[in-house]
């Protein structure tokens, strides 16, 4: 479809034509049409430390109180309750190892979305006009790569390595944009700083501090703007956590922090918050109240509950006790199935949903290769290409990677799962060769 | 601000700033600096009759069960649970007062949005490029007004009575527009069909049947389509209900139905669901895909349950007397303390949630006039003011009018509240002669 076209001679919007390109529409697809398949591709969370209990206490907490009843019941503000926004608070405060005081923002600068992925569609729609540029890291989300192209904006991949977007890379992309004149149309970088969807890297602590002086080095008539989208930043396995870029000096001015209660609790209560620069702060409501003027209040009530009475971060522990066992099922049976086959190598996250595997150069991973074929209709195992996790402009894409997820299955699977694709890849390395 | 400034000389993007023109945000303000006023004003639902019970029990039938609690808190689908659907379809067929095999659709037909508020704000990007056009009638509901402001819209009013959308003036409009070359550019006609927020007018059933004939009539080279927004359609306190546009031969090829259970049930669960056109069910759920992917799973099992339950029909019928007292109560107070006014006259809803009042043409209402300043600081009452109700293109907009609401307030408040509003227009005629 041609975006270039005339308005009028459509009968959909030119917006809804950008959204068309989004990749989990495709993916969904082949979820439904190779359902006999182990799916190491959803992106779902584990059903069996789903917080049932938690939140049945919670609901008759909210309930059998007229007052909080109400409340949660009512309708409330485009930015979210003002109770739940203070428990944020001291929930960053927690997990930034701080004091709320320390913090130096007040619940003003909070706003409640519907998962973080609204937070994510609103920022790029408060920022973007089209041909506006975004960088972000090679490989990334890809969802919000689907965002980015219904926005229209222009997405430049940086390069990344298992410490997350190299920052050579970066100062390069941005001295070459300014050389070309194209720096006002930088709006921002996007990272997802923890446990990266879908390489599994973290952003090393280093390069957090250096993203942050760079955008604000490159900052001259617009300022660049960091969406740091930290939505695994709680599921971590192994290691020291590491502060936010948004915890930085100067960072709360420069950065878009994105959080989210999908993953460490429950994606059903569809509950995300992002904490703004004040500028920002006005723009994104705004786009909020139109589209849904505030996200469900009764959903903000629970939380603020298991938030208060410490269910929460007890059933964290549960959700990532699950989550080591399955990633080290998984890692265990990739050093038993893959670890032989020349030119395949894997990251090993500390922490997150996914393990990010690299196969030969010439052996390509997308829907229409012989690899997927071969994995979902022979072996009964489906993977996400990584083509999917690249921007689709300028080539940069890559065709022999895949996302391997150990959320949803359970760890025989996870191994089996493994088996079935070490076939599927020994296959067509055969047939490659041949 | 001014939309036409060059993308890349704002921080923000274009639509960011069309969408800073939403009135609400003035009108919380209004409530927020006015809170000892009893406000006629809130949009909000009767907190009295809001549904503890009967979320209550649903969340503990939904949570008791592994099966239905584990797809409750896990990802959905962007279109929303089949389950859900299918139960959307039987609570249609229930209004229609038909089979769900005579409603003639499956729930492939229906998407699940975060109240209908974000099935209006998707259709608006859906359909409009910057210019395009939307038919809305005047007065009509003022969120959607600033949702049109925010995708570029041109809004053009048309007139109406205590029956709604005037027919005549409609097809007058479609010929000239036609005329003027520009009826590709009409892509949408807007109806509040039951008790319109803010007027309380019901579109006639003839009216209805002629509305849906002119919008085939006048989809030449591209379709119009009817945005039917029937939030209020279950709060009828007299009368027979009237079928919808949609169920009308054709409709469903022309009608996307828009409903909520925010004013029937609960704003806090905040969800909508609508009835789309075929070739709209796409581009819809592509926007929203990049949007949330999926609103809350767990309040659409929570509705689920009520639906099949039975506890929803009962509820409803607590709700409606609820609001059929309070609305009794504010017509009674009209009668006492308005009737003897010159010039002041009302609309006698026979649902929802407001009646409109209109003064003498030459007393103004709006924020900056004298009487909402005597109403909200000397006599301790708050109102709409109704020319947020009109379009704000060619001078479309009428100054004497108002919306009263009485959905919050309880009966004596509500007598109390006109009693002080009857105060304060006298006063303002008294200046006026003076």
């Amino acid at each position: 479809m041609n975006d270039e076209s005339s308005p009028s001679d459509g009968v959909f919007s030119v917006r809804s034509r950008r959204a068309s390109r989004q990749a989990i529409g495709f993916l969904m697809q082949q979820g439904i049409e190779n359902r006999s398949c182990l799916s190491l591709a959803a992106g779902f969370v584990d059903e069996s430390s789903l917080p049932l209990a938690e939140c049945l206490e919670a609901a008759t907490s909210v309930l059998s109180n007229t007052s909080r009843g109400r409340g949660a019941l009512q309708y409330g503000t485009t930015q979210g309750d003002e109770g739940f926004r203070n428990s944020l608070l001291a929930h960053l405060a927690r997990l930034e190892g701080r004091t709320v005081e320390q913090l130096g923002i007040g619940a003003d600068r909070l706003v409640v979305t519907t998962g973080s992925q609204q937070l994510l569609a609103l920022v790029a729609d408060a920022l973007f006009d089209p041909g506006d540029i975004c960088l972000v890291a090679m490989p990334t989300y890809f969802v919000f790569l689907g965002v980015l192209d219904g926005v229209g904006a222009r997405t430049i991949g940086v390069e990344a390595d298992e410490n997350g977007m190299r920052m050579d890379a970066l100062a390069a992309t941005l001295a070459d944009l300014e050389q070309r004149g194209e720096l006002d149309r930088v709006k921002l970088i996007y990272l997802v700083t923890d446990f990266e969807n879908p390489s599994g890297a973290c952003l090393a602590d280093d390069r957090r501090s250096e993203v942050l002086r760079l955008a604000q080095q490159y900052s001259r008539r617009n300022p660049i703007y960091i969406l740091e989208d930290a939505a695994y930043r709680e599921l971590r396995y192994d290691g020291p956590s590491i502060p936010s870029i948004w915890s930085r000096p100067g960072g709360d001015e420069r950065v878009i922090l994105a959080m989210t209660f999908s993953k460490s609790f429950s994606p059903g209560v569809r509950t995300g918050f992002g904490v703004l620069p004040r500028p920002l702060m006005t723009p994104v409501c705004n786009l909020k109240g139109n589209l849904d003027f505030g996200s469900s209040q009764w959903n903000q009530a629970l939380l603020t509950h298991v938030l208060k009475s410490g269910a929460y971060v007890a059933h964290l522990e549960q959700v990532k006790a699950s989550y080591r066992t399955k990633r080290d099922a998984l890692l265990r049976a990739a050093d038993e199935f893959l670890a032989d086959i020349p030119g395949v190598s894997w990251l090993r996250p500390e922490g997150g949903l996914y393990v990010w595997l690299s196969l030969p150069e010439h052996i390509e991973t997308g829907f229409a290769s012989p690899l997927f074929h071969t994995a979902t209709r022979q072996h009964g195992v489906m993977y996400v290409p990584g083509e999917l996790c690249y921007p689709t402009v300028n080539g940069q894409s890559r065709a022999h990677q895949m996302r391997l997820s150990f959320g949803v299955l359970p760890p025989d699977n996870l191994r089996e799962g493994i088996r079935r694709l070490s076939g599927a890849i020994r296959d067509v390395l055969k047939s490659a060769e041949a």
